[in-house]
């Protein structure tokens, strides 16, 4: 696969309303989009930061898999994700190909109209890894 | 503080030689430079991918705080590094101002010469958060 750059940093957070001050604030980063994504469960905050973005997920309910991330091992980073130049289609069948075991068969739709898909962090030491594509 | 870009991402990993392999060979990133910072009783690996680097790191001794992270919470994303473009000392101060916990007082060097102090995740919502300049 070709990866272009970090195209994002996950970061679970309790509230992005209590987060925000320190990502602003502190460091001195804006914020520019504030979406929530429904089937994630996940209201998401984002950040840009040179040619990648930090995505801020707040859980929107208990079921939410962040939820249950910040409950195990609390706030912190929980993805991340590659932008992808050939296409995310074609990388999940060569990761598959190499032996990684994927979380999602096929790209489906994430936040921003992104195309995306999970590696497990079984296969990949330890770090939930996403692929992303436009 | 002026934050440019993310400068690197820290992944603690058992073995560099086991943890390559998934990064060259899967990714198709590209290690450029293995060092070992014996101050941190770290071995480190570095792979550029975009404007960003992944630096893998591996403990050369059970007192390391890497290998007393792997222990705590298996190997995955340790820290977060921010290019720093007014300097680490006045991000520091400027930090600390705002309330923030630091780990160092005052920048020390790191890893590819670079001058470094790193932030309490207390303080930075779960994100052991290090400030770097060349």
């Amino acid at each position: 696969m070709k990866i272009s750059h970090i195209e994002h940093l996950g970061i679970a957070v309790e509230s992005i309303e209590k987060a925000l001050p320190y990502y602003e604030n502190v460091l001195g980063l804006k914020c520019y989009n504030i979406e929530t994504v429904e089937d994630q469960k996940v209201k998401t905050a984002f950040l840009k930061v040179g040619d990648t973005k930090i995505e801020l997920l707040e859980p929107t309910s208990p079921e939410s898999t962040i939820a249950k991330f910040i409950e195990k091992r609390g706030e912190g980073i929980h993805h991340l994700a590659f932008a992808i130049e050939d296409g995310v289609a074609h990388a999940l069948a060569e990761a598959e190909e190499k032996g990684i075991r994927l979380i999602d068969k096929a790209p489906r739709l994430g936040a921003e109209g992104l195309h995306i898909a999970f590696l497990h962090p079984k296969s990949t030491i330890g770090v939930l890894t996403e692929l992303c594509e436009k």
